[in-house]
This record gives structure tokens, C-alpha cells and sequence, in this order.
């Protein structure tokens, strides 16, 4: 990684931004050496999370978000992450997405990258975390990420970010509860849009039921980040004190939009208050450094011990003559036995 | 675990694989015993997963298959493994699939079970591979695994299975096309259930456009299991061979169940003659030593390090005076000067 792109990026140069976004995003060796040092400079940015179902009107709803964050803080600049992980393999269709955000383009304060899974199953919530480092440490103050669906890769995603807004539409029917109930829990604001439709009351009713049912982020927030990296990781405390609200958008008339950036911001005011922002800052940094250590950890494990020796444990275990479990403790024992320097 | 409780679960008594499956569910002591004897009695059951959107009937599907492979193969057991993910906080609801899966318990060679993912995010597969394997070990023939919706714990629920059944219904509209492109590369044998509603041909028109344009598991199998094990591992070979079946059921009216059937028992001698059968055991036996691998080596790396030093080097990551990468660095360097042992 060249310094002066880098210094490029700091002076606001969108062609160096882009480039680094690239690097990043295909994970090559300038691309890690940038996120490395860019990530020094990040611990700005307001990251705000947009998940719901295809067709709940997201897009239109994350450009008005867009545009009215730019107008409230005309100093302050809005990046736009499109994560589309449908389909793994083929690379996702964003284009749909691309031609909806055309006419931001022309903000040169706003900056739309669109992002395919490319195959990295899982590694979604990682690739996406680390375009968002890029576009903080470019300055950019708000990094609005939306993804489509419901699904775990889909929690994963947005739970990286400080605000999560879920977006539903009326009247989707009772077909899709089991999925709503999901994604509820993650939601600190939602918004019923295209509230010009029929059943836009029942919508809200029903959320606000399921709300006061405990489905909510404020009574679950925060189980998701660390597990078992040590005794010593600290889960995000309960944020009892917010409710989410309710909002009602129409996106592609720009009504609702001044209420839902209110509540982005008035969110955002309560993290930090109630320390919430630096906890789920904390958070993310233990999440990284579990995920790089296991990386780490195997990486010198597959150094030391024979190829030889986790084959045949493989095929004995497939054999069944001994338990997953046993071939465990015999490669764990050999770890510990055999240091990396003399088995070289 | 008292040899007596297994012994009875191997001569079928139902009670005592019921309290197995609490106790391995429980991830209780008795449980991992258990599981760890028992998988050397595993490898004969045929897993079928099946997924797709709620409100596909999917539930009444698995009752029908079960029905009718018992019906066709007397002598051989069932079980149903019936998966809701759908909220990982409150357990879910699956009272819904209980009250339809009632009239199958009076056939005492099938057995049904309701998993919810008690909050264990991440670990849904590993769960129901586990119960998959006591039912394995207690004799049953064939495992059907039924889980909701379209993301990824449920791909990688259905993943561990040999045979993956897709279920759509009719006309579900544009709206889901990603979800749709997203699940087929899964699919064995894909259903279109309720094929009395209109729209069934375009809908089978499209799911063919869609496998002839690449998206089905024919093309992609196999590139979910292991990534950075070790160079030793290897991936399912793509079973070419195969092209999923498009069928259409009403299973209410148990209609198209003997196609359905005639697939799935057809998919697995095929897995079985081109080697895949084998393949996918090995590929589920090696996810398994590499997640167990890795809570051992996270294990042995926090009786050796440091708390204050992980909490220092989080606090410094944190002020962004270091970067995580170097903090696992610093960690993976501590991990290799310092034996198990010499710190105790």
C-alpha cells in the first residue's frame, strides 16, 4: 500500500477511496495493510444498519435517509453500503439497487458502494465491517449499511452496526411472522413504509405487540458478540432504557423521513449517554480479535502437526472405531507437546 | 450416562432416546458422554433436510414422506427433527407443527421431535447434527430434519443432510426471487407444493430456468465445509451426475408423495454409487473435529494467557493506539513461547 493512496483517501480523493474499497474488499495483501493502519483512524462514524424483506421499499428509504443527513448536516458526509448476500455464488443482483442510487451520485459527499458475498460464506458481517473501517477513516460520519432479508447472515450484518432500523411494509400477512419475530429482536427503530397502503395500522399494532411481548433489542441486546474467547470479554449491557419506536414512511414521497432521521439521531445521542456507543464499540474489537486469534491459532496448529497424523484420525473417525471427540484430544495433546520453533 | 439408558435406547425403547435427546439438547455432561459413545454407532441414516418459505406446507410435506417411506419400507424407522430458528431468544413457536404432527405418533417407529435454537446462535447445525446422530445410533433408517425459511442457519442446518428438499408454493410473487436464488443451489429435489393454486407450471417453468442457468447444487456442491482447517482437508467433490427434480405435491391430498419418495430414495443410491455418500460423511465428520479443534485450542489459549493482557491489549485497541492485528499478534506470540505446563 502506497502512502500517497492512502493520503489520497484522507484528502477526500473518491477515486483513492474507491481503489482501497477494491483492495479491501478482495482482501489483498495492500488491501489488509491499509485496513491495518486505516483502522487507527476509525471510531468516528455513526453506522446504521437497514434490514427487512425484498420489496419493503429499503432502498428508497436508506436514499431519503441519505439525502436528509445531508441536509440537517450539510458538513457531514454519508457513505452507503449495499450488501445484497442472496445468492453466494453467482455474486447477487445489485444492479436494480445501483439504478435506484444513480441520482445520489450526483452528491459528491455521498458515496455508494454495492457488495456481493463472492462466495465467502460468513465472512459477510467481516468484509462488510471492514469497508465500513475504510469509509470512517475517509471521514465519513454516517455509513448507512443495507441488506436484504431476514436471515442470519442478514442479523450478522447489521448487528455490527450502532442503529439497526428493520423496515416492513402493511399488511405482508401472517405467512411471514416467523420471520418478523426474528428480526424484531434486532431492531432499534422500525418503520412501517409504503404506510400509503391498506393495513398500515394493523402493522404498527402488531409490532408494537410484539414489541411489548419482549421481543425487542432492549430486553436481548448484545448476547450475540463473544462466547468463548475468554473469561475476560464483556458482553454489551442491556439497554434497557430505549423502546424502539415505530415509524410509518413513505419513502418515495419523502414523508416520515425527517421523523425516522429524528430517531436515528436521538439514537445515536442515547448510545453515547448511556455508554452504549463505546460498549458496542468494545464489543466489535473483541469480535475481530476472536475471529483473527482462531485464524491465528489453526493457522500454527496446521504448522505444527502432521498431515499424516490428522488424516488417519479423519478416516478412523470415519471408520468409527474412534469419536470426533477422541481425535480432538489427540491432535490438542500433540499441540500442546510440540512447540512451532522445534518442529521446524 | 448409565450404560443402562444407552443400552435401552439401542433395543428402541422410546423413552430412554427421548431422554438422550434432552440430555445431548442440554449440551449436559451426561449428554456429550453419551453423543461420544454413541457416534460409533452411527452412519447408517439417510438425513433429509427440507426448507423453504413459511406457509409452504412444509410440515404436512414431512408427514406425508414420513408416511410413505414407511409405508413402502415397514421394517425401517423415521424420524422427524422438526427445526424453528425463527426467534433465538424466545425459542420459538413450533406448538403450530406439534398439533399437525400428533396423528403420526400412533405409528411407534416414528418419532418426532421440536428443536428450538435456545439462543445458541451459530450452533443450530451442530445441535441437530447431534440429535441426528442419536437417532442414527438408536436404528433410525431415515432422519428427516424440517426447518423454516431461506437464511443462512438454515442452509447450514439442511447442509449436514445427504438430501436437501426445497419446498416453494405457487405464484409467491417477484418479491422473493433472491431468497429463491439464494436456497436452490442447496436443493436436491425441489417440490412445488399446493400445485392445486394457479401459477404452478410458471412456477416449475421458472425453478427449471433457474437450475438450467447454473443456480442448483449441481454446479456448487460442496464449498460450505472447511476452509482453513489444515492443506489436509478436502472438499466434497461437485457431483455432476445430479440434476434436481422438479415435482409438484399437494401433500394435504397426498398427492405427488410416491414421486417425491421415488427421488429421494433414487438421490441416495446415487449419492451413494458416485462416492458422495462417502464424501459428505467425511466433510461432516471433519467440520466437526474443526470446530471441536478450535474451542480446544481457545481453551488452552486462555488457561495460558494473561487476563490483564487480553484487557490491556483490547483497552489499546480500543484508544486505536493498536490495530487487532496486532494484538493477535502479540497474543499468538505469547500462545507459542508459552507451554500449557510451564505456566501452571
Amino acid at each position: 500500500m502506497s502512502s500517497a493512496l492512502l493520503d489520497a483517501l484522507r484528502k477526500g480523493n473518491r477515486l483513492a477511496l474507491s481503489r482501497i474499497l477494491s483492495q479491501v474488499e478482495n482482501g489483498t495483501e495492500a488491501g489488509k495493510a491499509a485496513l491495518e493502519e486505516l483502522f487507527l483512524e476509525t471510531g468516528n462514524a455513526h453506522k446504521i444498519g437497514i434490514t427487512g424483506p425484498p420489496g419493503s421499499g429499503k432502498s428508497t428509504l436508506v436514499n431519503a435517509l441519505a439525502r436528509e443527513l445531508r441536509r440537517r448536516e450539510p458538513s457531514k458526509k454519508v457513505a452507503i453500503i449495499a450488501v445484497d448476500p442472496s445468492s453466494p455464488f453467482t455474486g447477487g443482483a445489485v444492479l436494480g439497487d445501483r439504478v435506484r442510487m444513480l441520482d445520489l451520485e450526483v452528491d459528491k459527499q455521498i458515496f455508494i458502494r454495492s457488495m456481493a458475498s463472492r462466495g465467502a460464506l460468513g465472512g459477510l458481517a467481516e468484509q462488510t465491517e471492514a469497508l465500513s473501517q475504510v469509509f470512517d477513516a475517509a471521514g465519513y460520519d454516517f455509513v448507512l449499511i443495507e441488506t436484504v432479508g431476514a436471515g442470519q447472515s442478514e442479523v450478522d450484518v447489521v448487528n455490527l452496526a450502532h442503529t439497526t432500523i428493520v423496515v416492513d411494509t402493511p399488511g405482508t400477512g401472517d405467512d411471514i411472522q416467523s420471520i418478523k419475530a426474528g428480526i424484531l429482536e434486532i431492531a432499534d427503530v422500525l418503520v412501517v413504509n409504503k404506510a400509503d397502503r391498506p393495513g398500515v395500522d394493523q402493522s404498527v399494532t402488531h409490532l408494537r405487540n410484539m414489541i411489548e411481548m419482549g421481543y425487542a433489542r432492549s430486553i436481548n441486546n448484545g448476547k450475540h458478540h463473544l462466547q468463548d474467547f475468554s473469561e475476560n470479554t464483556v458482553d454489551e449491557p442491556a439497554p434497557a432504557g430505549w423502546i424502539p419506536p415505530i415509524l410509518k414512511t413513505i419513502a418515495c414521497q419523502y414523508q416520515g423521513i425527517e421523523e425516522l432521521t429524528d430517531a436515528v439521531l436521538t439514537h445515536a445521542a442515547y448510545l453515547r449517554e448511556s455508554g452504549q456507543w463505546h460498549a458496542k464499540d468494545k464489543a466489535a474489537i473483541q469480535a475481530n480479535i476472536r475471529r483473527q486469534l482462531i485464524a491465528g491459532l489453526l493457522s500454527d496448529f496446521n504448522q505444527k502437526a502432521p498431515g499424516e497424523m490428522i488424516d488417519s484420525l479423519i478416516e478412523q473417525a470415519q471408520n468409527r472405531t474412534i469419536s470426533p471427540n477422541e481425535a480432538v484430544r489427540v491432535l490438542l495433546t500433540y499441540n500442546r507437546n510440540n512447540s512451532l520453533e522445534s518442529s521446524e
